[in-house]
């Protein structure tokens, strides 16, 4: 059904039994789910959305607008009503939002053929039969049992013995983040979402915590990038919220790198007695950042997946250093060769082809004050140039990876997402530093 | 046991018996496991191995040291030995590596009660009893029947009439991130896998297909920032790989780079006739090299989502020229702004500050052959200067958006993974046109 519109889409709809059409309504693309919600006069639409897996439903009347929700409402049945209000109380990206209600839940004292005649005969109704939960009187979480564990217990067994007591839950309010972690861990089909008294609330199931783990990937690469989440896909974002999203982190990121201007302003003096000092600093910076940025994505990912925490900061640092090092003197040597290679080349042809007094003037002042009629003090003059570019990388580097890797775990310290603007933030730092760097060792090498 | 070693939590699990025994190992870190196997006599972790879920014993013995592994490969009985060698046989990344081949496959003609009776029975031995695959005598995929399905139906209904003949399957050698797709497309609990000829060889789970989901996200990361992708964690990862794993893509990236020197090299004359152009260089870089990033995040990530292919090119490369343009007019104009702020900030404090007559004439030989004593000819000269700051943001960052999001795309259609070192080798491309861009503006305003 994918060409078809809103309207179309709706009419063969009809054609298909109740349960059957909720299942094909949940495969639409979320747009089209809303505009139909929006379209189709309300009769039409409210047996749908009731039948609907309540986590579902929330999120469609979330993104319904407010008007047509409020006249949907009165509609439903009163505990689908109270349902949704409930879902809905609970704030975006916890577990209570990402949680359905429709779970197996079972009282205390059954025996395995009793529970699982409940199932059956509630099959139909729930979105997983899989975990049964059992309760007590006040609806508190007591114990868990797989289904497979009723099908292969004698049938008279009571559910309380065979039942696991020492279950994983998650509270309502928890980062769903959170779940995902705690779902991957112990490799769960569903987790039980409980609230502060311990009340079982509702259930997420591994077809939510696989979509948890992909948007939460997306974001952070959105975040890393120094891009606000989008809240839908890249194509269905309207421009002008695209720009704002966009816009709003290459602003603060223009304002610091203008630091950059201030900081080269600064050594004026320095960089006008040598303005060969000038080609290479783009590609320092670039080579800086870059290093700074690996470490970023490394220390992030490290992160999300757990395998690093803030504690470890200490072997992180050392770790990033000793890395940086390494790099840095790989690259430093390179950098030496590249700038000798460069600068003889473009000496060579500035020779060959300056014959007119007037730009050769304008170059000259552009030279330290040296003898520029002496081959031997050129080529000296050369070698020490490429020592500063060199040496310059082999400092820059290693605070690039240790800055890199020092951001992210600062920011999770100080209880901010690591992937925050990460990437232009360390490569921007990184360009200050770099100059700095570069025109402090040109003073202490030349001058 | 977290802060045992692998000698005294191997101990503490001769405690427990043997499926505990494997449910605990199977939560240890990798690491951990792996010293297990190889530091562990061969006759006490053998039945262990041979109780493990196939997948998961594959993974592990792919990095346990093949000496190790010759030498216990004998002392497993037959067909664990055969499944080991036939699962190993799928080049790692394929659904074929990722699958098990402990699923529920159930003949022909069975009624719903004895295909329940066939589950009870091997209920133990079986990674998912959630899903029953129907196969015929020679193990052609015929349909699949959920157990609830199998729960709420009569128990004289026959399987083939209940089961579903049109079935969501992978083949073998098909990517492991198609397989993600689809399990998280269908919300599946688990996806058949299928040989060239409809044969059914395993399943893949959804726990597994949450690890593929995570560690593509995490390749994908480790690839934009041009890290080659680790096979271990972070703090696991030996300095020396980890290096290796930067320094290659570094090394490229710093080739790349030496471009700019030589740009720069050839607008020597320009730059020479107006060094303040030098000092706007890395705040444009950064901001193009920014906007560029965003893109590429954008594309990347929609890419990996589904929500953008190579085909919507056009559309794409239309938005993010409208984009570039609404990002660039704006940052134009703070850029403008900036650079009238941080030019007239630095000609006061020049002026306040260089009173020596030796820095005035250094300083003059920069500017452009202009009177520098009219106060009014340097207003005008740094307005003209600002403009150009301005205008080379407005054109650059179209470029950078446009550039960003067609890399990617123009990688996916080459069959490369869109994400390989995307935002570095965008940030360098940007650098160099940056450039040209800035100079070509800077000549036709001010010369």
């Amino acid at each position: 059904m994918e060409g078809l519109s809103a309207e179309e889409s709706w009419a063969v709809l009809q054609h298909a039994e109740m349960p059957l059409r909720v299942e094909i309504f949940g495969f639409f693309e979320d747009e089209k789910q809303v505009e139909i919600v929006e379209s189709v006069p309300a009769e039409q639409i409210v047996p749908l959305i009731a039948e609907m897996p309540p986590d579902d439903r929330v999120d469609l009347l979330a993104e319904v607008e407010l008007e047509v929700v409020e006249h949907l409402m009165p509609l439903l049945p009163t505990d689908e009503r109270r349902d949704i209000l409930r879902l809905s109380a609970y704030p975006e990206g916890t577990a209570g939002a990402e949680m359905t209600t429709e779970f197996a839940g079972i009282s205390e004292g059954l025996s395995a053929q009793q529970a699982i005649d409940e199932v059956r005969r509630r099959a139909e109704e729930l979105e997983t039969i899989y975990y049964l939960y059992v309760v007590d009187e006040e609806n508190h979480l007591r114990g868990l049992i797989s289904f497979r564990q009723l099908l292969t217990a004698r049938p008279d067994a009571k559910v309380d013995e065979l039942m696991e007591r020492d279950i994983v839950t998650v509270n309502a309010a928890d980062d769903r983040e959170e779940v995902a972690d705690k779902v991957e861990r112990y490799d769960l089909l569903a987790i039980p979402v409980v609230d502060d008294e311990y009340h079982l609330v509702g259930i997420i199931t591994h077809d939510d915590v696989i979509d948890v783990v992909r948007e939460e990937a997306v974001e952070d690469a959105h975040r890393i990038a120094g891009v606000e989440p989008l809240d839908t896909g890249y194509l269905e974002t309207g421009l002008l919220e695209l720009c704002w999203k966009r816009g709003v982190w290459l602003t603060i990121l223009f304002f610091l790198a203008t630091l950059t201007c201030f900081t080269l302003w600064h050594y004026e003096a320095e960089i006008a007695a040598a303005t060969w000092l000038v080609y290479f600093i783009p590609l320092l910076m670039a080579t800086g950042g870059n290093s700074g940025n690996q470490s970023a994505a490394l220390v992030i990912t490290a992160l999300t997946s757990g395998n690093v925490t803030v504690v470890d900061w200490w072997r992180v640092a050392r770790r990033e250093l000793g890395l940086g090092l390494l790099l840095g003197l790989f690259l430093g040597l390179l950098g030496f060769l590249s700038a000798l290679g460069v600068m003889f080349v473009s000496d060579k042809q500035h020779a060959d082809t300056t014959a007119p007094a007037e730009v050769t003037s304008q170059y000259d002042t552009t030279q330290l004050d040296e003898p520029t009629e002496q081959s031997e003090g050129e080529s000296a003059k050369i070698v020490n140039s490429a020592v500063v570019v060199g040496l310059t990388l082999v400092l820059l580097i290693p605070c690039g990876t240790l800055f890199g890797s020092l951001l992210p775990l600062l920011f999770r310290r100080l209880g901010l997402d690591p992937a925050l603007m990460s990437n232009p933030l360390v490569a921007g730092m990184i360009d200050v530093v770099g100059i700095v760097i570069y025109v402090r060792v040109a003073i202490w090498i030349l001058l």
